[in-house]
């Protein structure tokens, strides 16, 4: 394999990319009109233009990324995360057009692609579930009985749902029956069938995955779990490796049920199983990411594993070079993704100019970033601007790495979720690590942040903007020591 | 300890400062008139100026550094490397102004400042040291006698020199007359005094190192080896953790002799015991530093320890918290100084302002700097910009990453070592483990270096800027995936 192509773009284009250029393989970028100055087309070895910006004319079309294969000679792909990373039918055409898909095989994408045929695989291995009703029932008698069977809290989720409609909390057996019609008349009313599912409420949810990597020679191996809990808009934005809460027993019982999912579908490459688990750290399978996940490198420096190379050299055939005893954790590792969001404004994208924009350093921290200062960031696709990721030789580490990484970020011109996770960091449910995916709707209001300090920054920035255009000027040529010759900087640089 | 000083500038600076800002400890920087916009400065809590460019009137001022701490309350110094990190005067006026010097005490810098007390105190634990004669001789019958005990090759050095006057290398003892004759005549007369020492002649000598830490408590344990060995100048420019060539026992035994040198002055702090080993992997004392090492990443990465944290902690009178036996080696780091400096003019500096200035990133890549895009590089100090360190699973992904990084290291304005980095990590001397300090000396000519690429950079870096600036207007509307659409960009971003 001497050249891939990264059907992506952003952070993990080049990231792919940075890995690829270590085991001397060549690299082509693709890119939309937006993308044109972006740093993944400056990184590759080649780039080709693939459509307008809108990701359904440019990096969600499989035909462009298999064409703009044939003209570079690439021979493989890596698709990233998002766009076409767990699409089956793509990983079919990738596969009739003699070309090679850094990923698993198109039918493991698709079993574990749907929730039933997901379970199903699972449950070959006893892997455990959260318990419910296999199938959708409408009898009240015969819910209430299932219900009781299951355990209260229990949920009650309309078969042909989605978005929350015709979902009901149950606390107990008394308020059932009440619960249950109301469901069903909603949901019957909303998609016109009133079946409904019941299965456990887990009421302090974590959420708790697994990466996996498996070959061609059929080993499987993981490398230990993220915990993912801290989430916004029911999406991840704080993740870590290894949990606060697992024993080491804990950790080998799920590390083996993940690798028995994997089992269940031949899985070869990178992937994650993502657990639920609640507060009597009892876990359940919830599903399989089929893909290189963002929150990749928390595991790879807590294991000294390159997963992005460990997916190059599955892809080419080669079997895992180390075993599951090799494999040990050393360190904590943290993440925050720093999305161009205004966290006082529900999360909602602040897309703009990165007019300030200098990126932290120094001993354990990793910045995973696919911008410039000056650069915009593009509303066409997903407001990420980088990863800022800490490693210290414990948590604790890891997060003091993170406050000192967060005040060193300087963005100006565009609202971040850098305070947020400032917030986060010094929060005591979350260093206590006593924390659940409710964390934001638990704890966090607009009134948390420091906005002060966030307009000191700047303030402070544009200042310094301005000092540095006439420093010749405001320096005294021959002031020494006293009192009236130190300056108080401001503490968050 | 609420609050330190760091009596030093540039890339030590930040970093000493990162450590303590992660601990919760407020920090105080010191400048001098060329440092006035220093990235230093910007990070520290309070800064002081202290007085003209030159070092001798402002970092090499004790009194300055002191009456800085008076005025600050800083209770502590950090003196980073170089300046009075070693000055055991220093050392003494800090303690009798009631201050903490974050290093070890006035005597034991004083022991191990001079080669005959060092080797006196090394002494009483069996260190090995060079053979050779303890005292100065005259005789050539006698000196003939101990060249013989002591083996060929042997060095002859005048007693009284230095700067290589005097010194004469002898392969066998049929010339040994003869040069000893030379070397007797050529000492009288440029020191008027013709005694000579005897030692052995270490031919294919490498520079190992063993870091060390003391408490006051007196545990004393060691942090393994870096390997020091490829030098211009005879100063360093590239380290690695650990060495290619130590076997874990040898790593055991050399551990043991640094703790044992340690002991000797019952040192605190973090230090270094310096050895020569020859090609037979013999190792020899050479002398102990007594202070934070340039090269200490290295050993962070490998060992997993903040050594800044740990110095800042024993200063405090608190007890290492790990035993030696608790530390291990996980993976492999390299540091590459980047100095400006011009490999092709034998390394002499090459000062100016820096351009273009990007460093890279990605994973295990460390970069500790003190300097931004646009800033001068002063003629005062160390024409050091930066030291980019990389980490990874084993010694050839270490490397493979070096490579990668500085072909992501962007700087233009002012010639660096960044080729002669990539130039040795590319060398098979080099990636094979066997070379000595004569590295450069063997292999480096200046046609060696691939300067036609750094042209390329700089003219790529200078077009990107030109393309920036007019990027709306080159963007084509509508193109998409043709043979003419794609472009093909320089390997070296």
């Amino acid at each position: 394999m001497q050249k891939i192509l990264v059907a992506n773009r952003g952070e993990i284009a080049l990231r792919v990319m940075r890995s690829a250029r270590e085991m001397g393989v060549k690299t082509v970028a693709v890119y939309s009109e937006a993308d044109r100055d972006a740093l993944h087309v400056r990184y590759a070895d080649e780039a080709v233009f693939i459509g307008p910006a809108p990701s359904n004319q440019s990096y969600l079309v499989a035909q462009k990324i298999i064409d703009a294969c044939k003209l570079t000679g690439a021979e493989a792909i890596h698709p990233g995360y998002g766009f076409l990373s767990e699409n089956a039918s793509f990983a079919r055409q990738v596969r009739e057009a003699g070309l090679i898909l850094i990923g698993p095989s198109p039918e493991a994408m698709e079993i574990m692609g749907n929730k039933l045929s997901a379970k199903a695989a699972a449950l070959q291995y006893n892997i455990p579930m959260v318990p419910g009703t296999e199938e959708a029932i409408t009898d009240i008698a015969e819910a209430k009985q299932r219900a009781i069977e299951v355990g209260f809290p229990i949920l009650i989720k309309a078969a042909a749902g989605g978005g929350g409609k015709g979902m009901r909390i149950v606390e107990s057996a008394e308020h059932f029956e009440e619960q249950m019609n109301l469901a069903v008349s909603e949901a019957t009313s909303a998609f016109g069938d009133g079946a409904v599912f019941i299965e456990r409420y887990v009421s302090s949810p974590k959420h708790i995955e697994i990466q996996v990597l498996g070959d061609t020679h059929g080993n499987i191996v993981h490398l230990f779990e993220r915990d993912c809990s801290v989430q916004r808009r029911h999406q991840k934005v704080i993740e870590e490796a290894p949990s606060a809460v697992l024993t080491p027993e804990l950790r080998e019982q799920m590390g083996k049920c993940a690798v028995d999912v994997a089992r269940s579908v031949n899985y070869t490459g990178a992937g994650t199983v993502e657990f639920i688990m609640d507060d009597g750290l009892n876990f359940y399978f919830l599903e399989m990411n089929t893909r290189l996940q963002v929150e990749h490198p928390v595991t790879e420096l807590i294991s000294g594993i390159d997963l992005v190379k460990e997916q190059i050299r599955i892809a080419r055939g080669e079997a895992i070079s180390f075993k599951q005893e090799d494999l040990e954790i050393n360190g904590h590792a943290m993440e925050l993704r720093v999305y161009a969001e205004d966290p006082a404004n529900d999360f909602l994208p602040d897309i703009g100019r990165l007019q300030t924009y200098i990126t932290p350093k120094g001993p354990g921290v990793r910045v995973d970033d696919g911008f410039e200062q000056g650069m915009e960031i593009p509303i066409y696709y997903d407001p990420m601007i980088a990863k800022l990721i800490t490693y210290g030789k414990d948590r604790r580490e890891a997060i003091e790495r993170m406050i000192r990484a967060i005040n060193e970020y300087q963005i100006t011109g565009i609202t971040t979720t850098l305070s947020f996770g400032a917030f986060v960091m010094q929060h005591e449910a979350f260093t206590s690590g006593n924390f659940d995916t409710h964390f934001v709707k638990k704890y966090f209001t607009p009134e948390v942040l420091n906005t002060e300090s966030a307009d000191e920054a700047e303030i402070a920035a544009l200042l310094m903007e301005k000092l540095m255009s006439v420093k010749a000027v405001t320096a005294p040529a021959t002031a020494e020591v006293s009192s009236a010759n130190w300056v108080k900087n401001r503490t968050s640089y």
